[in-house]
């Protein structure tokens, strides 16, 4: 799925949220432990009912590999499955990737031909060349880590000082880099302060915006200083939605958190058409 | 394993070799292509011929992922042949994994509880609490990537410059972390002439190095200027080992490479006992 397919998305559902699977088997309902993969079933279940208003889905590789060979097998079904049956949800693998040229060689295969992603998320710590064999593939995008949601971001994204930061060296050096255009890039919810400093350096690029819901990060501030004219967000919530309940009605409490932050974009991209 | 077995297993085999599995089902003899797991056999292969003069085993996981869920039971398969048949040999998941606590808290699990390597390779971007749940683990180890091999380390790990750099705060800072002693290592075997420099700041961790064979490092640079009292390092080569050669032959052709830079590690090693 090509930027300008999922903006137009954004704008006919009124929406840019992007749903994270972060599934977990010990948080998952109870009832869904007697089917023959219940992450897989948990997944499915959620992308049925939530595809009308998110734009995006990310795969939190964590929680598959956590379970194995068998998590990874789970792993396959549920992107197949938004694959076959949702091909206008873009789909994220956030996988925070990144390695020497030959091996991320393999990654990039990995996740844009076998696991059909159309992005990864991917660490810049080791420079152009570990970037590099994602760039290479067409209709594909790279997310790279910007500044992140966590206390810990402060140990070396703001080396050696916030004015001249590594996360702003990483945003300034990768617009040089070739197929530049297919790049995107993580900036935590949680850092809006920094939102305004960073669309200075890349208008256009699109964000892949983490850490509303469970990280307290704001949805509005996140709108009003990093949206550009195409949008240029993905606002993913994990936790807050698909653990919003975990009774039979658990469908129902995750819809519901998750119709709240499509009618606050709805707002939101509202305030822009004017 | 702990890391005074590791520094005993040094001694005792005269080598600090570790033998980087790599494998890719391009590049294996052919002939090993009917069986039903080639490169689980072409792993088991070449540990059983090379058991005795390496200290170590680093599994690259992208080559494996490349491969799918099918990739993710072979990997699974290596290590617990390794852990059972030769658990003297240090295990490395070379994985260069890292993200928001509670996801690298899955990592975790997936790399030290399920498949029980010994360590993991981390990428130090997102910080201090990306990293901590790896260290939370008694007697497994966290190989922190700090100055790596490739062309790109350039590109940040220098930033913003070289007397100040980060990959210098990466190794100070991580000092500070709780159950430091946890941590080790990635210098690039191409960047030996930071490695004084290097052990004045972590005089006493251990070292992954890579990059000795295809990518041009050298051995006895490496451990003129890395080496420490325990030795405090270990050599890693994947491609220059395990594909010496391709036919009928390339157990041989594999053992007659790693025995010669085991040899060079005896004559290095027997020089510190003067």
């Amino acid at each position: 799925m090509d930027l300008n397919n999922l903006v137009l998305e954004i704008k006919r559902k009124k929406s840019f949220l992007c749903l994270g699977l972060d599934s977990d088997l010990s948080k998952i309902p109870s009832h869904l432990l007697k089917e023959s993969d219940p992450i897989f079933s948990f997944n499915k279940n959620l992308i049925d009912s939530l595809h009308e208003i998110i734009v995006a889905v990310k795969i939190n590789t964590a929680f598959y590999e956590a379970n194995g060979s068998n998590g990874w097998i789970t792993l396959e079904k549920t992107i197949n499955y938004i694959n076959l049956k949702y091909p206008n949800l873009f789909t994220i693998a956030d996988a925070k990737r990144g390695d020497i040229g030959n091996t991320s060689d393999k990654y990039a295969k990995a996740f844009f031909e076998n696991l059909s992603f159309d992005s990864i998320t991917v660490s810049p710590y080791m420079g152009s060349d570990s970037v590099e064999p994602f760039l290479k593939y067409k209709n594909k995008h790279t997310i790279l880590l910007g500044l992140t949601s966590n206390n810990g971001s402060q140990d070396f994204q703001n080396f050696p000082n916030v004015e001249n930061s590594l996360f702003k060296q990483v945003l300034k050096k990768s617009k040089d880099w070739k197929s530049s255009d297919r790049l995107m890039y993580v900036i935590g919810a949680t850092k809006s302060d920094y939102l305004k400093e960073i669309r200075s350096i890349i208008p256009n690029s699109f964000l892949l915006v983490p850490g509303v819901g469970v990280q307290g990060g704001s949805l509005k501030e996140t709108f009003e200083k990093g949206a550009n004219k195409d949008i240029g967000l993905l606002v993913n919530s994990s936790r807050s939605i698909i653990y919003a309940g975990n009774g039979d009605n658990y469908l129902k409490r995750s819809y519901d958190v998750a119709k709240s932050y499509q009618l606050e974009m709805k707002d939101l991209l509202n305030t822009m058409d004017d």
